[in-house]
């Protein structure tokens, strides 16, 4: 059973969304994934978001672009954290994304993640879990660690080979 | 019957949404008026929103700021023209609130005016169902008429008193 | 009878307004487009735009871009409706001509749609004179599940080859 | 044993982060509150940061304006959820703080609320820990439906006096 | 006869454009004012500008805010040099006014100044002036050494009494 | 004897002052370009700018980008009007350049063209050096003539072979 | 003999480059003020500025508003260290005159501050003749152990009673 | 030993951060370069940073972007000046780094250079040992007389083959 869904308005913004399920299987939660707009399908959308809390789903991960309205659609309709993903846009770089993201009124939460924060949006749906998984939060730990050891080889091979030859 | 809608989330936004109403008024459109959230109650927005053109109503003018939600998810469940108006906010000034609302995605358009821009909200409405009122019309030229003259008389004054004494 | 009026000030916006045309195109609205220029030849577009409403068109939509004129000079001039198209600008991702369009002074309002928003406007024109021809209203409502449709398509793709292969 | 930790870098912030508190006492949440400071005192904060797991905190909620470190110092040292509130800065209008908090870099979110969204984070945190608590899932819904009547009641009132007169 | 036309599109904008006048009127140029409204009235407004050469007009100072389509017009029917003074507004600070005034396209010059700058347009059209008039360039260097006295008298002051005393 | 100087602080800035340059040249005005830094020579700077004036400069075109400072030094040298070009910038696109030779402070004022506005500088200049020349007006209204034909003409050819084949 | 100067381009900006001076009294650095602007009298401001070296100061601190060039200009001039004070503006915040600062071409670097932050550039400024003098290191270890201090004392007033009654 | 600590989050920062080292080598200045990261190793980064002035540094370069929080902490753990680079970014230009960086509370001062401003933040490092190395000066002052024999060498350029084949 999926305890966290991942949904996206629109097909263009699979290679964000990608990031936030390749950490989850990485980390070992099931998810589900679905293309769904509040726009052009709000009865679909209403039923899929209203439904999600009985098909055993604990966080939403929602992107979306420009006039943003998905995830804080979703926050309006599921009980539970809602994290949302502003998606870059041509024109203005993504920042209207992020404002019609983060910037919810008072009672309606939604918990934005960077401009294209695929991965840092699976993360943090991880740590969501974490709260009440202690077997997680080992592999949190450890997923963390290893990020600690990546950056480490770096500096090692910099110091090792020089800037101009890194 | 009303024919126009005027919609917003929250009563803070009466000040610059009873601009709309007083153009409405003098120009003689029957219109109705409701705080209604879709976040907070997006069950009772949805059918508000649905209901509408059974009720008669042929414009919805709706106000939001911030992550303004409200005009992007009237227009997507209502099939006539839905204005958006950006409430001014004490943080970013308004653009958060214009973005989110100008920003839609393709499909589905809120015809957006300026920022706390109530009573262009109004005229806009009373323009679109002037295209197929002559009497409508007839009334709007007359109102642009009264707006020349109004600068007219600015302009005499200052002639007249100097800008000193303006 | 042209009832929709296109119009931009360069040949450089056609890309963006040809969108409005296709749609208009499609749902079987007739419009006429032109180019002409409010800062270039001020004449010709003043006899252009006063003689809109006489030539039968009912909504003119007007792309422009950085310090966009057009749309608000047309609607200082046609009492109707006027959408107007912000162009995305290769400096300023197209802010600039947002600004320029939305914020009008009471009075003149320009019902502004997303930058590059060539097709929202198409729509939007059309959502107006659904207002008072409800066989074009019903093609809307059509149009409206075709788009439902296309996202459900989408949606039964992903499940289907899963994101890694779709 | 407090599961939710409040934490600000100056007690000009005091009046937003109360705002989380205010919620977590309504809805029964155990919390400790601090002042502390990742800039002038980074021993301290360290400290503090590491053991909160220890202390038995599920999530954090951290205030900061400007060049705001705080949250993003703490998704650093803290497995579990990071929740940040931009605070609204006199020059900036606190787009400074948003981009400080929100823009984190990949293996570290910060799950991002409004512009003294204090209210919301403390909602946002009850929701985190609602993923593994049914009661205090309950409570949350009691609370949208508040939030609901409140709306409503506002709507009857000026369905009832009339806008002049709200 | 008057060589420079001071022009604004409301009353509101009095106090910064009169500082133009001021100087104007300090250094002895004359000058006309008119508030006229190119949204407004646009009949009037392009006989008054195209009426402008022939009244002996040599420079128009423009104000005007928000979607500030004033200064650009003006620099469409008349052939010598505007200059466009942005208005600071209540919501964007002005960057609306600045951003329509300044980005004009190709062939349509219109000499920016910065936000609310009344003063800086009288001075920019007395140094346009003093182009071919070395009485009038005379009087401009003994401004400008009027200018450096100020700044060496505040100097001054500083190192007599001391910043704690200023 | 050239009456324009066009003046920028680096060789890369050559693409968009050409611009002026070519049309200073099209009008018939004589001119001289210089490439000089008022940062890293500021000796050399001071001597020429001082001296502008008596090599019979009338007006001067500045550009420059990022902290322009160019623009505004020579206002603060040089008696009679300066033309500021703010040049496009790769991170900020150019903003960072126009807001620092916009918004010069009171005494000093810097006539602003859009950004990479190298033509709209060359017209500027001309119109201020026509403002006592009124064979040089001639020519600018024949080149305004010519602008409105282009548009005119791609107007024909639009009716002509419609959009798609445009 | 004064090791930093203190520059200003108007007494408006005297507010807050006090906060330098009193952290370099505090401290006990030796500091000259001066009101001098580089664009009302651009010689006394070159004297000045090339005269600092051999006056024995290694720091120049330098505060300005919009088109800020006073830090930049100082940068041109003086071989050692310029740190630039960004005003804060009535209209754009000072996103101007950070920009003017920040922005400097390679070659003339100007060590920027945050907006207002006239405190850190009297600090920055004892850090970097600190980089020589053991003495004045010590003091600011002990500054920042007071500042610690100062959190730590807040912390403990907010354990005792309360955030309600703090 | 090294007097400068060259250090970034990301090896992806090292083309900018390369230009600081190019120009301390060019000037003869001892450095270090280092990869850290504050966000995913915070234990290294502290020792690091607290151990660099007991390792005779006496200045750091820190580079980053987005959230960039590791000038700031640099600044808050190291006694002496830290430089901070704010990194372009993909999505925002870089404005979200220079907030970061630049806009740092009271007490803790970064000092800020220009986006992707490697090569000046090499050169302020310079001009802060220069207070008190006569020898580093006077190899300065020769820096800056070469860059001004670049200029003049590319107006020499100009001014013997033309804009047009330059």
């Amino acid at each position: 059973m999926a305890k966290v869904a991942i949904v996206m308005g629109s097909d263009s913004d699979l290679p964000v969304m990608s990031k936030a399920a390749d950490f989850l299987e990485e980390i070992g939660i099931d998810y589900e994934m679905t293309i769904i707009s509040a726009h052009r399908e709000p009865d679909i959308f209403f039923e899929w978001a209203k439904g999600a809390e009985e098909r055993g789903v604990k966080v939403i991960i929602a992107g979306a672009g420009k006039a943003a309205h998905l995830p804080g659609m979703c926050a309006a309709l599921f009980p539970m954290p809602v994290i949302g993903i502003p998606m870059k846009t041509s024109d203005l770089g993504g920042v209207d994304s992020l404002y019609s993201i983060v910037q919810m009124p008072s009672g309606i939460p939604v918990a934005t993640v960077a401009i294209n924060g695929g991965q840092n949006a699976g993360i943090l749906a991880a740590k969501i879990l974490a709260t009440s998984d202690a077997q997680l939060l080992e592999k949190l730990k450890a997923y963390t660690e290893k990020m600690k050891k990546d950056v480490v080889a770096k500096d090692t091979k910099l110091k090792k080979v020089g800037y101009k030859n890194y």
